[in-house]
């Protein structure tokens, strides 16, 4: 099953996905956050669209698509979880996850567009492959780490390299600014992906391909990084673990590349579909 | 005023305290969240108060107190923010506010137990004066910081420095275990405090003084933190930033002293009352 949301930012209604067409469910009630897969509303959710096979609507092919999940309790990176992206920033391979925060309002949909904070010059991309929690985990082993997830999502993990690095303080400062987490086009849930050690994920900047990588190639993959955070922080439904980005982003080049206003982003991962978004000055 | 929340833990009711009686006021409805506090929640709140003079039920005596606040969207916290603590650490004084998160999963009352992580051996208490926020703030500047704030709580920013300093990333990883953040007993509103620049603040373990400071050693003070913070993220009505602790936490002793089970933590801060919590294994 692949979930989505569509409609006016703040205000989404819930749909799915079954094959290129997006069905409005809202019908079904409620939205994608804690409470939905809490009370097992994915297996609910599935059962309401067989039950409507054929009578529900399709979303207007004009609607804005949002993140496809609701706000949630947090979004946990995990930093420098391929072995090639931290060679280019320099850092050493770390021995265990890196794990920091963004604010949980820097989400936004997959065509939104990113605006660079007030007088950065620094802001940078990165495509990663996120987890979407389904079930409270605290102290989950990774042998039972896959039953916590519901699915799967597309991020783009934007950073602002002058705040994550230069300003002092942990990653956090960089990470969480208004748009920062393009999230979507979809959830799509583990089910539908035989191999989540085997998804490719690519990033371009106006047309050109900085990010072509492969979940095979992260250092920790998602059971161990499921299994990790939960030894440290409590996992609420809906909560989100971004797994890390590959090589190529704006930072590992000499001299960097960094976003400006009118560049446009476009990213994809199988499975997770594809986003895209034009950078705007802050405003 | 002051804003409390009763009940038990997951289905508090909202009240206030008023002299030194606690009275129920869950017949306003709602909870303390970011929906009270952005509907302009405090002055309806005190209109309510006072169009039931008299006629407010008292709170049991014997009620759980929970945080005086809902689950904020976020726990932003500002390290080494006195400069007696940074010395006790070995640290550098921060030349600009160092921003960290806590999950919000570690909210807890006041007077519930601080339970140890699994295995964790160096678990670190934090006295600490918090702020929360009462209105969205996006680049906010220092002179209207504070049209921004609610009131203030009481938090003991609970901290495991082997998870914080020794495994890596950055120090969102010791912060956020569950229960590592008792806050209240309650939420004073701004108006409450003649003078925030000059609060004294102190914490006891097993009866024995160990932090006893004041905001107005504060390096970064309430309106500049706020104003700062809002530079990287957006806060929304009821997030919390807790503005950091002053010297006298175990770490900075030598050997350092930390947590066991049994420990008995007591803590308070002028105009925001007392806490206590009980040191437990995990469980």
């Amino acid at each position: 099953m692949q979930l989505i949301r569509f409609g006016e930012a703040g205000n989404e209604k819930i749909g799915v996905k079954v094959g290129e067409k997006n069905y409005d469910v809202s019908a079904f009630g409620g939205d994608y956050n804690e409470q939905f897969f809490a009370e097992n509303g994915l297996s609910k959710l599935a059962q309401f669209v067989q039950d409507h096979e054929g009578k529900l609507a399709e979303v207007p092919a004009d609607a804005r698509i949002g993140a496809p999940i609701a706000r949630p309790s947090k979004i946990v990176c995990i930093g420098l979880n391929y072995k090639d992206h931290a060679e280019e920033t320099g850092a050493a391979i770390p021995a265990e996850p890196i794990i920091f925060m963004k604010s949980t309002t820097s989400l936004v949909g997959p065509f939104d567009q990113v605006m660079l904070p007030k007088n950065s010059e620094k802001t940078d991309w990165e495509v990663e492959f996120g987890i979407v929690i389904d079930k409270k985990a605290s102290y989950v082993s990774e042998a039972d780490a896959l039953d916590y997830v519901a699915g799967y999502v597309l991020h783009n993990d934007v950073s602002e390299r002058e705040y994550q690095l230069e300003r002092g303080g942990t990653w956090d400062k960089g990470k969480g600014c208004d748009t920062f987490a393009p999230i979507g086009p979809v959830l799509t849930t583990k089910e539908e992906i035989p191999d989540i050690n085997n998804v490719r994920l690519w990033l371009k900047v106006n047309g050109k391909t900085y990010q072509d990588g492969n979940t095979k190639n992260l250092i920790f993959n998602v059971p161990f990084i499921v299994s990790y955070v939960s030894q440290f922080m409590t996992l609420l439904p809906g909560d989100v673990i971004s797994t890390g980005t590959p090589a190529g982003v704006g930072l590992g080049f000499n001299p960097p590349i960094y976003l400006k206003p009118g560049d446009v982003i476009e990213l994809g991962a199988d499975y997770l579909g594809e986003s895209r978004q034009e950078v705007i000055a802050y405003r």
